[in-house]
Parts: structure tokens; sequence; C-alpha cells
């Protein structure tokens, strides 16, 4: 070798371990330099530290990716996928040459970034920055009240439940918001199995940091209450040397320090000992181009010439991990039968978890209403909420600061918390059940989606619709992953009332219709709300129940001309015309479902027969058979008129060239809801002219 | 007085003053009482700092609110409205006392949140936390940028264009990570204008900061290099005394200190002296009861009976700010008229810059594209920027990272930076024009929010469209003002190609356009590119630019059947149907254009006559007269084909029953992009066939 090779010897790292370290350091040039484009630099500098975190330091055993006992490990640096993926193809996990050869290609396990369900080995989908961090938080927390749920009495460290979360991170991560969002909050959890490794390369697309990150990161991290090392492989800018016992020394002190989370300032230089490209942006999303490719090998000692090298010796010896992996797996499944023979009760909720099960008689237990009664759905949910508490332990969730206007705190449950940090409002517990996000929006979508993908809880969590901005870019992620996360989103039109424009949501229906993927669930009532709940649970997958801060009247049901709910079905017929022959049809969803039911009294008076349909959510009346959608929306009726106070975008589909929409297409105001649905012309007298139009 | 008046010696406050002050809380209180809802707690427990900062620290002028030459204030705990409203009262702004007793009603000047444009001295719209800091942010640096086009020669602190920037900001405020974002990026840019008074009162609508809002906050500011300071009014806990003195101290030295912005915790209790609901939640989000505000009044030494009291002689003793502000404007005039007739260039730029107008000849500056050429719109958009860098100073702009990718950067303009902060690839000027946000694009778009309200230049920011999501919170602000904003979105398709699912945006238009008051344009080639620039300059407001990664051609204009571009109609025909009748009408934006163009070809051989219209902008469009509209889509043609690389939504309006649209209802794939747009259906031959089906 031409540079110097990694310091390893406290870890004990023998000639194989370093050619295997070359070795991916070139694999990960090979594989940019064949399909022409993708991020060499961070794998090549970061080679040694995945290396050392696959082979050395984590638990994990890559005959059984979906271990319950196993470390888990998220690419923050979602665009540094070959990171990963060259150290689950040296260790086992599934990957071989061609999958890396493949790299960014149609079809191939080895996309541009980290998928999720697409890759053996990959927990979580990466790329947006940032958000890998932040849902690793999530999953430190679940970690967390998992073992409360299942092994809450063993001592620290000894439950087959304990294990770690590591993070790679870059300086991406570190500027977006969410992580900042998500870290501080991981300061206040306490969240002492978390370790992330920030690589500190001083480069981002636009070239050096001075331009625009110039803080000092490990202080602001001191100030979240995390511990912090760094671990300089410059030496000071006096010479590059990767230090790896350095690093397995900070990776055990950060994994010894189980009262706060730990973050590794690790110095590299981007693509070393890349010869001309090092410690450029040139080096981070384009490949090295064959000269450089051919110059980095021969820095390492490799064959400049060979591409897709890999040594028979060098991928036997990694693949030993097979045998490490599952040797500690059998050490695992000796504490887990044990755990489960002292545990029988436990150990049946496990596998219940583990099978993503519900209870069978889960329907009964949520909560009915009383026809005539008014209730906000949001208050609805809150009495599903605490319906479900007792029956489906895995159900958690929180809000960010809207607690109590988002009705998402289960009475009587304590908070998660380390009990020194509760309040007179909030008693926490370590392995509490309500969530506490902050007003941090963006981060709790992230968190939310890192505990679902740790496997056994469903999460949820609340804040108000107009906020949903604020965290789409995890609602997204949410989406593309498919993961059972429930957002509870509130105050969910201009019945808002008077906290005004910046509070009132107006797109945001329309705006999370397009997004594929999502649910977007808004009960008419208090009656549906709890159908809701229970179809979200049922059909799993992201899901945004959209209610109101207003009461609204709970509809008979099966009487008075009133259908049974339907809601699983996505949209209904709530009220049939008077001759069973409908000549237009009204379709609403949540508060607006009202003003269809009062439009039709008054359409009925004038002889119009007139079908009222209750649309609560168009994404899963899109997933019905053909059939039933012509049921409730026959062709042969052109007259229609939908009824939402939103934007009109989500309805010229549905109400066709002849209907008319009932909406709201400008920003709202400051003044009492009433006052709003009035001026702005979101009526049941709205609803009758748009009806005779359409007629 | 029941309780320790303000010790507010040394800034010379006399009876009055402190009765102007106990007045403020006690009108705090009544305006939430007699409305019924609102947040009287911080406004009630901030009125001393309110009334330093209003009467005795900001240099601004009641009788000329858009003053040049005015301090900014931006209330970014924007539920505290009552903290400004109440200082406009006093200070004269011509709020007057019917305004507060008509808080968040209907039609009033005080709504809910501050709303610019609304209430005579409200600089911005807040509410959404942490936003109002973050633009703050982007107006602290619009001030350098304007004196450095204005006036780059004068000594720190002498030219009439030099000003402070205030902020009041919350805990919320601090939780969002858009604050962090934009406050690290403050750090980077030395923003020696800024200051921050942050009202630490440990209280958000979950009660005790505990459970979510640990970390040491100075501390963080500190490591992001801010000058930090702390005024505690509780004394550490020893008695609640109004330290007005400390606070003023603070104030001027963080004023003094220009090479870093600056922080000041103010330490309060919420809603003192309200004698039982102080320090609680229930006095943040609700009006405090008859009873409560009766004691508060008795607390403050006031009638505990009279409602909205004010004594004449307290406010002709604030309302004399009017003349302590008309002295500082005619002295500031004199010197304002001396750099006027010093700089008459620099003035005539002036006037044309607060007119917002444009040069006469700003269309001939543009670049022109040769037909049969090819080129990406981002590439485009560019060399338009380049062209307008001369003749338009005030524009200027850069990406979160992505200068590159997104083609932002005016070549040979400096960066705006420090000059320290200087990388090989830029040169930094601290009255540069290149911005660089740093990994951060929710500060972005609030810093863009804040440079634009500013008043004098115009911005613009870019990032890949797939990451509009995460700066949705920011452009709904510039949408609900109504502020000149460019937002550069490029990669605005699967076209990105290998970066997979995460990088490629689906959804983007449809939610886009689902927000009111943005316009999204999309041009479908390097002469649309240009022209939608210009009329984005023309027309003002936010506009959303969403630019191809991959090359486009550039089709001809006004010859082989093309029509001359009309991107300001916002959609036109490019090319007629052979017949001069179109049988069917294919419509596309952006990179598809080039489709429908290809699919004509097909349909004209088999007979079919067929137009294409280009449709870069619906909300353009939508704004035309009826008779351009129906001119572009006669209603009599009813085969119609829409053609977008997005999801289905936004079209069912405009190509109704009979139409097809050839989109794209699910995520992408890592692959190249031809690959991608074959693989997914959206080609000529598909636009073709859904042709065939719509006739």
């Amino acid at each position: 070798m031409n540079v110097a090779s990694p310091n390893a010897t406290t870890v004990g790292w023998n000639d194989l371990d370093l050619a295997a370290v070359a070795t991916a350091k070139a694999l990960a040039a090979d594989a940019v330099e064949k399909v022409g484009n993708g991020h060499p630099g961070t794998a090549i500098s970061l080679a040694p530290a995945a290396y050392l975190l696959f082979q050395n330091v984590m638990r994990h055993d890559p005959a059984d990716p979906h271990w319950l006992g196993r470390d888990r490990f998220v690419l923050s640096a979602g665009h540094s996928s070959l990171t990963q993926y060259i150290q689950l193809y040296l260790g086992g996990w599934g990957l071989e040459l061609e999958d890396l050869e493949s790299l960014r290609t149609w079809g191939s396990k080895t996309p541009g970034h980290p998928e999720y369900k697409h890759t053996d080995g990959i927990e979580i989908t990466t790329g947006p920055l940032g958000t890998g961090l932040a849902s690793a938080v999530g999953m430190a927390m679940a970690a967390r009240r998992e073992r409360g749920l299942l092994d809450p009495q063993a001592p620290a460290g000894e439950s087959p439940f304990d294990h770690m979360v590591y993070v790679i991170a870059g300086d991406g991560c570190l500027q977006e918001g969410i992580s900042s969002e998500a870290s501080s909050l991981a300061g206040t959890q306490d969240l002492g199995n978390l370790v992330v490794i920030w690589d500190d390369n001083h480069i981002t697309i636009e070239g050096h940091t001075s331009i625009a990150f110039t803080e000092d990161v490990l202080a602001r991290y001191e100030a979240y209450g995390w511990h912090t090392q760094s671990v300089d492989w410059t030496h000071g800018g006096t010479e590059y040397r990767e230090d790896v016992d350095a690093l397995a020394a900070a990776l055990a002190a950060a994994k010894s320090e189980t009262g706060k989370p730990s973050i590794i300032r690790l110095r590299t230089i981007m693509a070393w000992p890349s010869p001309t490209k090092q410690d450029t942006h040139g080096a981070h999303g384009s490949k090295l181009g064959a000269e450089e490719v051919a110059g980095l090998k021969s820095a390492l000692g490799l064959d400049p010439q060979a591409s897709f090298a890999v040594a028979e010796e060098v991928l036997a010896h990694t693949r030993a991990l097979g045998e490490r992996g599952g040797a500690a797996r059998a050490e695992w499944d000796i504490r887990y039968q044990a755990w489960r023979e002292a545990n029988p009760e436990r150990a049946a909720l496990l596998d219940r978890l583990v099978a993503r099960e519900l209870p069978a008689d889960l329907a009964q237990a949520l909560p009915t209403f009383e026809a005539g009664t008014s209730l906000a759905t949001r208050a609805a949910s809150g009495k599903v909420l605490a319906a479900l508490a007792d029956p489906l332990p895995e159900l958690w969730g929180g809000s960010a600061d809207l607690a109590g206007s988002n009705n998402t705190t289960m009475a009587g449950e304590p908070s998660f918390l380390p009990v020194e940090r509760s309040s007179a409002e909030f008693a926490g517990d370590p392995y509490g059940r309500t969530l506490h996000f902050g007003i941090r929006e963006h981060a709790m979508g992230a968190i939310l989606n890192g505990i679902a993908l740790h496997g056994l809880t469903r999460p949820y969590g609340g804040t108000f619709l107009t906020f949903s901005d604020f965290m789409r870019g995890a609602v997204r992620l949410s989406a593309i992953m498919g993961v059972d996360v429930t957002y509870v989103w509130t105050h969910d039109s201009i019945g808002v009332g008077e906290d005004g424009p910046t509070h009132q949501p107006i797109e945001h229906l329309a705006a999370l219709r397009a997004m594929p993927g999502l649910a977007v669930v808004r009960p008419a009532d208090a009656t549906e709300t709890a159908a809701a709940w229970l179809a979200t649970l049922v059909k799993g997958g992201p899901t945004g129940l959209i209610l109101s801060r207003q009461n609204l009247p709970v509809f008979p049901r099966g009487e008075q001309g009133f259908a049974e709910e339907a809601v699983a079905r996505g949209a209904y017929v709530l009220q049939e015309a008077s001759t069973g022959t409908p000549e237009v049809i009204l379709v609403g969803t949540g508060s607006e479902v009202q003003l269809a039911v009062a439009a039709r009294e008054t359409l009925e008076a004038e002889g119009v027969p007139t079908r009222v349909v209750s649309a609560p959510c168009l994404e899963w009346f899109a997933a019905q058979e053909e059939d039933y959608r012509s049921a409730v929306l026959p062709g042969d009726v052109r007259a229609r008129v939908a009824v939402e106070a939103g934007v009109p975008l989500s309805w010229h589909g549905i109400v066709g060239d002849a209907g008319r929409i009932v909406g709201i297409d400008h920003y709202g105001a400051s003044a009492d809801a009433a006052t709003l649905f009035r001026e702005f012309g979101i009526t049941a007298q709205a609803v009758v002219a748009a009806a005779r139009e359409s007629l």
C-alpha cells in the first residue's frame, strides 16, 4: 500500500481486514464509475468506519435481518448508500458483486439511496438529509418503550431487548432543522442507546462548509445534553491516518454512556486517498474518472486496472461475520427463551406484535356515540384513544405541544419521559406512553417513522392540520416506506376560527391527497371517527386523521334515513334519495357532511331526489371495486355537488363536468368559525344553489 | 400598585411610563376577555419589554410605517399579537381602543396573529412558530445587501440605511428547526444588526418546558457564533421584578456588538402579576376570567372594575412617541438628502426600487435560444440569471447547497458572505450577491420572505423540487403575504433519474398548485424559461419556477407551425391543428410538452386534427379572461389529454369527463431517466393512445 493503512491494532484487524477496507474503497469507486453517476467520495473515506461498525461493533446476524435483538444502523447520509451496500455485501446480507455492479439501475437491489423493504439489511429509507438521524431518535425511543412493554424489570443492558442504534450522519444532516429538533428531544429523553457518528469532512455540494456551516457542532450537542467526543483522522492536519482504534474507543465510550445520547465527530478527508479529488466536492456526487480510480487503487496497493476485484480470501474473511453473528444470535436466543418462559403473557403479546395482528375483538372496545349529540371529531378521537389504551398496548403517541387541542393523550397513562423531567401536568416514566415532541412537527414525523420502523409498536402524533406543512418531508417518507404511522391532524378548516389564516388549513387536504400512499381520512362525525381509527389500525400504512376543532352533530345510524357507517370503504351512501333514485348526489367530508344533509332536506322538499355521500377517505374509496364505486356514484347521475371547506382541487374528478364544488380557494380570516363559514359561503344554502346549477 | 413596579430608573421612565405599562397589561387581559379567546399571558408579561423597545429603543416614526430608515420589529411569537397591537396603539400607528376591543373579530385590524399589509406597523405575518425569527435573519441580510447597493462606503452605523432588526421569540420559536437553521446561518453571516429577545417563561401549551425543552439555549447560540446575554426578572427565583434597566443595558450591548447577532434570554413569568394564573399554561391561550382580570388590575394598582381604561394623560404621554419619531425622521432626512445629492445614480436606483418598477427595456436583456438545440430548463434559467445580473441589481439569491444543480449563481458575482468565510469556490464579500443557505430549505424560504419584506430587493432561492416539502411552511407564508419571492425548484420529475424515489417529485406540482396565491410555472423549453422569469418579475408575488434536470428541445417559435411563446398568459396554443379546427387537444407542461408535440405528429398523420397547448402556469391561465381561456380550450372540444410527469390531480378540471391524463400516481425508482419515462408509461405513444380513448 502506498498510503498508511488504518491504525487498527487494538481492535485486532489483520491483513485481511485491511485488505477488505481497501477493497471497500475501490468498490465504491468502481460502482459509481460503472453506472457513471453517484456518490463515491464519502463511501471511500468512511469505509474503515463502516467496516468497524459492521464487523466489530454492531450486534447483528446477516442471516436474519429482522432479528429482534439486533443493533440498528441508520445511514442518515443516504446518498452515500455504497457505504452500507458494500458492508452488506462483505458481511453477507445477500448482496453480491453483481448487485454492486448494477448500482442505481432499473430493478437493482442497490438504488441510489437506501430503500426500506427493498434490500435486506436496510432499516430505513434515507436520502432527504437529517431525516435518518431524526428517525433514529425514534428508534431509540421505541427500543425503550418496547423494553418497557416486554421486559421492564431487567437490569440495564441485560434484557434481550436491549440494543443500540447507530447513525452515520453528514454535514447536511446536521444543517437540516429536523435533526436539530430531534437531537434536542433526544437530549431531553436521555437516549443512552443512540450513537451518532458525524462525518466531519468540511465538504458539501457547494464546496467547503466555511460558506454556510461555521457553528461549533459539538458545543451545540453539548447544549442539547449529549455526550460528545472527537476523533480526528487528520491528526490536527498533520497527517491522514485512519485511526480506527480511536474510533473504536470512542464508540465503546459512547455505548457505556447510558444516560445520554452520544455524538462522535469523526474528522475525515472526503474520498481519501483518491490522489487528486480527495477533499473536494468533485468527489462528492460524480464519478471520479478512470484515471482517478486507478490512482486511488494504486494508493491503496490494489491493482489499478482491476475493477470489482475482490480476493476470495478477503470475502471469506468478511463473511465470517455470519458465524459471529450466528453465535451472538445463539447466545441471545438462550436469554430470549429464558425470558419467554419467565414471561408467557408478555411473550404472547410479543408474538402478536411481531405478527402485527390486532386483538380479535378490537371493534368491541370502541366507544359509541349517541345520535343527536354534538362532539368535535378531535374529542371523539380522544375518546377512542382512551378506549384503545388497554386493549392495544402497542399504540402510543402524543403531540407537538398541542396535546389538549389534539386530544392525543390517553388519560391516566404516564408520559414517556425520564422521571426527573416530570412536570405538574405530566408525570414522567422512562417506559411511559404519552409522547411530548415539543414544538417540532418535522422531527415528530420522522420520529414516528423511526418508532414504526423499529417494529413492534404503532405510533401516532398530532398537530394542527395547517402544520402538516412543517412535517411534509417526514410524511412523504412514511408514505414511501408504507409504515404504520397515524397522523392526528386537528383544527381542519376555517372552523379554527379566530387564530386566522396562518392557522386555518385551506389547501392541505388536497395537498396531502396528492401524496401517493397516504390515506387522508376526514370523518363526518364521532361515529365515523371511531370507525376511522379502527380502519386505520386494520389497514395499516400511513394515515392522516383530519379532525374538527368545532362540535359536529352525531348522525343517527341505521335509522331516520341514515345508513350505518362504512368508513373503511372510503365513501358510502349516508342518506339515500327518497325515491331510491337520486337526481343529484351531494358528496361531503368531515364537518361539511352536515351541510349536505341539511341541503338534502331542502332539495327533497323541493321534489329533488337527493343522495348524500359521506366520503371520509378518497384513497380507500379508490381502492374499492368498480361495482361498489359506481353503486355509490352511479355514472348516470351527473348532477353532483362536492362540499368541503378546502380548495376544490380534490373534487373535479369526482363531480365531473356537470358537477359543482362548494369550497374555498383563498386564505381564511380571523373571526369566529360561524362567521367565516357564512362569509366564505360554505353553507347548506350554497350547496342547494350548487345542486340547482348542477341539475 | 400592589406589586413592585418595573426597575426603570436608568432608562428614565416616569410615572406615566409605569402607568402605561400597567395599562398595557390590563389591555391585554381586557381584549382577550372581551372576545373570549386569545393569548393574554405573554402579552401581559412582555409588556415592559415591548414598551421599552417601542418607546425607548427602536428608531421608528408612527406617522410613516414605511420609513426606509426604521428599525424593524418581528414578533416571532405571533400568537402574542397583543404585545404588538398594544404598542402600536400606545405609540400612535393608527390603532385605537376600538381596534383592541374588536380583537380577533371579522373585519378588525387586530386579527389573531399579526398580518402583513393588514395593520400599519406590522412588518410580517407571523404565527407559525420560528418563522418570524428566520425571516428576521433575512431582513438583517437584506439590510446589509441594500446598504451595499446604495451606500457601501459609509462608515459602519453612519449610513441612512443602517438600522437594526429586533425580534421577540418564544420557547416555541426556538424549538422549531427553522429557527435553528436560520440562527446557524446568522452566525456564519456575522449579522450584527440582529437582536433577538427570547422570552424564557418555561411555559408552552403542554405546560412546563421540562417535558420537551431542556437544552441550554444560550450555549447553543454561542455554538452558532452569537453574542449571548441573560436578564433574569425572577432574580434567581427570589423575587419578580421587571428589571427594565437591565434589559435596556443588554439591548444596548447587543446593538454595540456589530460583528455578531445577539440573543438576550429574558427570564419572565408568564402573565405576571396575574394573581392565580401567572406561571401557568392556563394563561397562555385562554381568557383569564373576570375575577382573574380584576385581580390582575388590582395587583397593578388599577381599577379592577374598569375595562379598556386608558388615562388620557397616559395616552398623551405614549403618543409623544410621534414627536420623537418625527424628530428622528427629520434628523435622518438631512443625512438621507445629503446621500441623495452625493449619489444621484444610486438615488435613482433607490427610487426605482421603492416604486418596485423594473427597467423599461428588461425584455431586451433576456437571452434567446436557438430552435433545435437542447437545453435543460434549469440551465436556461442560469443563463437568464446571468443576463439579468447587470440590469437588475435588486435581483439576488442562491441555493440550499445545490448551486451547481439549480444553476442559481450569477457568474462573476461575489458571495454574500464575510470575507473570512470565503472558500476556494466562492469569494465572500459582505455586500455580495450569491446566497449560500446551506442545507436548510425551510430557513431559506423564510429568509427569502424576510429579504422581500425588507422592501428593496428581489430574492430567489433554489433547491430540488422534491425538497419543496421541507419548506412548505415558509412558502405558504410567501403566498399569504403575497411577497415577491421566486423559488427555483429544479429536478422536477422522475427525470431526476438515478437518485430514486426520495429525490423524484411526483405529487409536488399538484401540492404546490393547491396553495392559494402561489404561481407554479413549469416552462416547456429554454424560450419559455426566459419568458417565465420575465413574467415572474413583471407580475410579482410568490412564484415557483419548476425546471428540468434533463435537456429539453428548444422549439421553433413563430415558424414550422409553432406559435410564439405566451407564457405570461399561463397557457397558449403552441401548435394548432392542421385544419385549424382541433378534434383533440393535448395539454402539457415542462418536459412533457415535447411528448405532446410528438404525439400530435402521429395523430395528424392518422388524420386527427390535433392542437397542442403548452400550459406553464395554470394560475396565470385561470386569471385570463374567459374569452382567452375558451379560445385556448374551446368548450366544444371535449377530447383532451393532459400529460405531465406527476399525479393527475391537477388535470381533472381541465380535461373534463371525456379527457384522459397521462401522469404517474406512484413513487419513482432509481434508474436513468429515459428508462423511467418508458417503464412508467409517460411517452408520446401513451399520449397518442390516450387521445384515441378520449376521441
